[in-house]
């Protein structure tokens, strides 16, 4: 429909996640009228990723060198481990200042559905981690879905024999939510870890 | 919160239309973990748009070349020239296989709150192409909103004295539509415009 290179562009646009053909074009056309200076910020910006960006070797985060900036931090606390799926669970759980300890990024989750298993994440890597007996507890925040708690179970299980403290992050009410809106298993999961009020 | 050049891109990503955010946090990590070959494949398509992509210099539509494709074609009837503001609507009105004239693109619609008039258009050209006698006929294919109104207007003023047939395009219900969704505006719009029934 369009001239070749900007379908091209379009048709690229359109392979990113979010991105459907209606904005794929209006995202081609906005950079058909940008300034070409910050096109090439954004090509820059593209290929730097590429080029530039590791994985760190020991918790699996993105990193720009050899190692993450937390597995670098000594200030961080070695005896609490935090396993999450992905680099963006960090930054998440970051945010919200709570936690001060180390984290190891599994890179995924047990999916039989879509043939993922323990070899294809990094559960060999945290085995090995946890060797040095410094850990004292394991958090385990994968997703609250289906695939989040199979990857939990089977890590729990495989790691409770080596003595450590497994937790899972609380499943409940979001704060700020509305009880009436909450889904019937996220309730359920609230009535189930309900709490003592000390007052 | 990301390593540096992660952060860059995300950033540079936010910038796009229609990208919060979130979706700039998705796609950078869509991109972080693809196939460099894809984001090359990006890459240079982003470039090939930026070098190659120029505008017709007859119609002003986007271009390979120095005439686009629509003014290159002999088949096109000359008689009749539909007007529109942005070349994405060239598109969605070649998408109807209605329409067999030229086109010109304005560039735009007036706007005396973001400070566009008819001089920031291509209006001159417009009336420049009108000079050869051939066009018959003039379209205008603004959008239907406050701005395209004002170009409509504007242009009828201008064209009008030349002897030229001036139109516009019909407004009323979109077709699959239903009634009593419909604005006021548009049902007010579609009453004016009401056609005799022939049966």
């Amino acid at each position: 429909m369009y001239e070749g290179v900007v379908q091209d562009l379009i048709d690229e646009l359109g392979h990113l996640p979010g991105v459907g053909p209606k904005s794929a074009q209006r995202i081609a056309f906005h950079i058909l009228q940008s300034d070409p200076v910050d096109v090439r910020r954004l090509v820059l910006a593209l290929n730097e990723v590429v080029e530039k960006v590791r994985f760190c070797v020991v918790c699996g985060n993105v990193s720009a060198d050899e190692k993450c900036r937390i597995c670098a931090d000594a200030r961080r606390d070695g005896t609490v481990l935090c396993v999450v799926e992905e680099s963006k669970d960090v930054v998440a759980i970051e945010k919200t200042r709570e936690f001060r300890g180390r984290y190891h990024v599994l890179g995924g989750a047990i999916s039989p559905i879509e043939g993922v298993g323990p070899d294809d994440l990094r559960v060999k890597e945290l085995v090995t981690r946890l060797a040095s007996g410094e850990v004292t507890e394991i958090i385990l925040a994968t997703d609250p879905n289906l695939e989040g708690e199979a990857t939990a179970t089977y890590l729990a299980r495989l790691l409770k024999p080596m003595g450590l403290k497994v937790t899972r992050l609380a499943s409940g009410l979001p704060v700020g939510g509305d009880l009436e809106y909450a889904d019937e298993l996220t309730l359920g999961r609230a009535f189930e870890g309900r709490r003592l009020l000390d007052v």
